[in-house]
């Protein structure tokens, strides 16, 4: 059944073909031409996102939006050094590992391949446009953006300067598409072009990725909740527990990796927690705690049991007390949600169980959540943290969007 | 919303991280006492067969289904071999790499941890019975098996073994839960929990395959279609093209890694096709011919475009002769079902091509395709053959039944 989604994809997925013939050189090539248009074009992109501030003011959005969709010359300077640093990240593709000679010559090894043709549904943010197409063009996939109305104007004046790095340099020009029109239909369209879309990558609210996780019979690489733990434990370094526990809440809150619930050994809370509290009370941060929290601080909010699982997003904490490192790990795999989760100790075996047991995409000792991003982990970008357990857990960089294809290398063998 | 279905998954779930715990030994020591316990019990799980193969003709199953069901002394004795095989093999689980050491002192690295609770929806082979809960034992994995009501006898007595070793051994007895009523709506309860089963992997026939991978909101590791093929090229080793071409397709003729349409360059085809076609006609191979093919051969069936789509699984091959590579690539790429293909060819550069940009699990030169599978490949044993493009491509061994997790080793740091 052909639309337009279908169409586009069809483009996409020739686009992808063509794309396994070029070298990381070329690759490279159109994403420094397109940073070098992004700085020619400044104005016209400015003035695009003035359209749709405009429009997005009128409709009475609110700031947390208009602050995403804003675009200044900050925002154009970071867009083309975020170009440059994944334009300096080796290429994965072709990548060859884990030769082993069979016992009948063959060898047998993995070569590190693109997905094919990957399909970006996201919200407001303009940079996502540009960040998207660049690491899904180096790491050799062709994919289609379906960016948010809201920002339509500035994702519009954008893909026209991709597809003019494209063209300019010689690589398809269906590598990057666009849904060229803000119609919710095509979404639906994305979601089952099975065959043609090999993966779909929500960004956004946690409905929107939920509907689309939901709905899809394309597979899906997603960031659903950040619920993330610090857990205090009997043999914590109390300055690096202070410390640590202050920034995992308080660096920003918004953040998909800030600590929602703090866990805290039954011995170390009376000498910690008084102290943690008065730091939390100077930002105003809301505590809410569990009975043996508000024993040793009783004017605290008492945490209900949806505590555990929600995700604030805001300036409030929930706090836990726990018999030992069991109840900690206990509580996290039941309550998280797999994203990131720290344990503070000095003791080396305890440190290592919590690494082990601990289900989550990144495991953490003495350091604060909020480093699980794809930047601080050297990833150079991301284009997404994955919640998920198959493919890729935590930041998704350029590796994230290639697989493994074996490669067997004979000189003539048939089977038995 | 509990059912059957969410009740198991439930203890599966916790029996997976009790598992976390278990160190390789244990591991090992269970499925070592499961081959013990087959051994011991070989008349039990015999006439519990007897009774699914009586019920089967019963019904009037077909011979292929009959030989798939039964088990036998011989089979027995291979299932116990493979559990050995299983024993044998490194635990992946823990394994960590890629540590590299960030600016501010923070060791990132990833670690390798089980993928959770595995449902498998299969059908009358017992063998996948036993292999199954072994694989995924070993990789630290909890699993549901749903077998076929067709063995339903014969998993019954094998799962009693499994019970009885994983209790004897101190290890979870939910570690591996079975369905045990042949209701078809858990399999549909199966494929809707979400956050209790994190993947399901079908194994049978393509319309089972087929409908699990439409209606399951978990993810799928599936396998489709193998279509298959070997491309001889214009610098083919004759002796080589004509002994791979007859192996591919005629070593066995039901297995998904058998060739299903021979790519011949045209400079080569008057020279080998005709050879390669005697040798077909004393096997009983029906030929199926382009325009091109029945110039040379002109005796063979015209090949029409569905032929091209199809696979036979079956003494039947489609015979396409191409202008060069490039013709032989995009046919395959179009048409072909990115599991196996293979060139023949003794030119450097054109080996390459073809390797990097057929986009199949299994890319070869110089090799039968029937070599891909994970015993050949030295998996040691394989759940199955995945055609999926994110998370493992091909043979799926105990690593297909992982995936990484990010560790982050600190000294205190907080995030600026």
């Amino acid at each position: 059944m052909q639309n337009h989604i279908t169409q586009i994809a069809t483009q996409a997925k020739a686009a992808f073909y063509q794309l396994a013939h070029a070298e990381s050189a070329r690759k490279n090539q159109a994403l420094i031409l397109l940073a070098d248009l992004i700085g020619e074009h400044e104005n016209t992109l400015l003035a695009a996102n003035v359209q749709d501030m405009a429009n997005a003011q009128q409709k009475g959005v609110d700031n947390a939006m208009l602050d995403r969709l804003k675009i200044t010359s900050g925002s154009l300077k970071n867009m083309r050094e975020g170009l440059l640093q994944i334009v300096a990240l080796p290429d994965p593709v072709g990548e060859m590992d884990e030769f082993r000679l069979r016992p009948n010559g063959l060898r047998i090894g993995k070569m590190r391949v693109p997905l094919g043709v990957i399909g970006m549904i996201y919200e407001a943010r303009p940079n996502v446009t540009v960040d998207a197409a660049a690491l899904c063009l180096k790491s050799g996939n062709a994919c289609i953006l379906r960016g948010g109305s809201e920002a339509f104007h500035s994702n519009m004046a954008l893909a026209k300067l991709i597809k003019q790095a494209l063209h300019d340099t010689g690589l398809p020009e269906h590598a990057v598409c666009f849904v060229e029109d803000t119609d919710r239909q095509h979404v639906g369209d994305m979601l089952q072009a099975v065959d043609l879309i090999d993966v779909i990558i929500p960004r956004g609210g946690k409905s929107l990725v939920e509907r689309i996780s939901t709905e899809s019979r394309v597979p899906v690489i997603k960031h659903l909740d950040g619920i993330c733990h610090v857990y205090i434990d009997e043999f914590a370094d109390k300055n690096k527990a202070i410390a640590i526990a202050f920034n995992a809440k308080t660096s920003r809150y918004g953040t998909c990796n800030t600590m929602e619930t703090l866990l805290i050994h039954e011995k170390r809370a009376a000498e910690i927690l008084p102290e943690l509290a008065n730091l939390y009370a100077e930002k105003g941060v809301e505590l809410r705690g569990c009975l043996k929290t508000r024993d040793i601080l009783p004017n605290m909010i008492a945490a209900t049991d949806e505590d555990w699982d929600t995700e604030y997003l805001a300036p409030v904490l929930a706090i836990k007390i726990v018999a030992n490192i069991d109840e900690a790990i206990f509580h996290i795999n039941q309550h998280g949600s797999h994203h990131t989760d720290s344990i503070v100790t000095e003791n080396y075996t305890l440190a290592n169980v919590f690494l082990r047991v601990v289900d989550s995409a990144s495991v953490m000792v003495n350091a604060s959540t909020r480093f699980a991003d794809g930047f601080e982990y050297g990833l150079g970008a991301e284009i997404g943290i994955s919640t998920d357990k198959i493919h890729v857990r935590g930041p998704v960089g350029l590796h994230g969007l290639t697989s493994q294809k074996w490669v067997v290398l004979g000189d003539g063998q048939v089977r038995g």
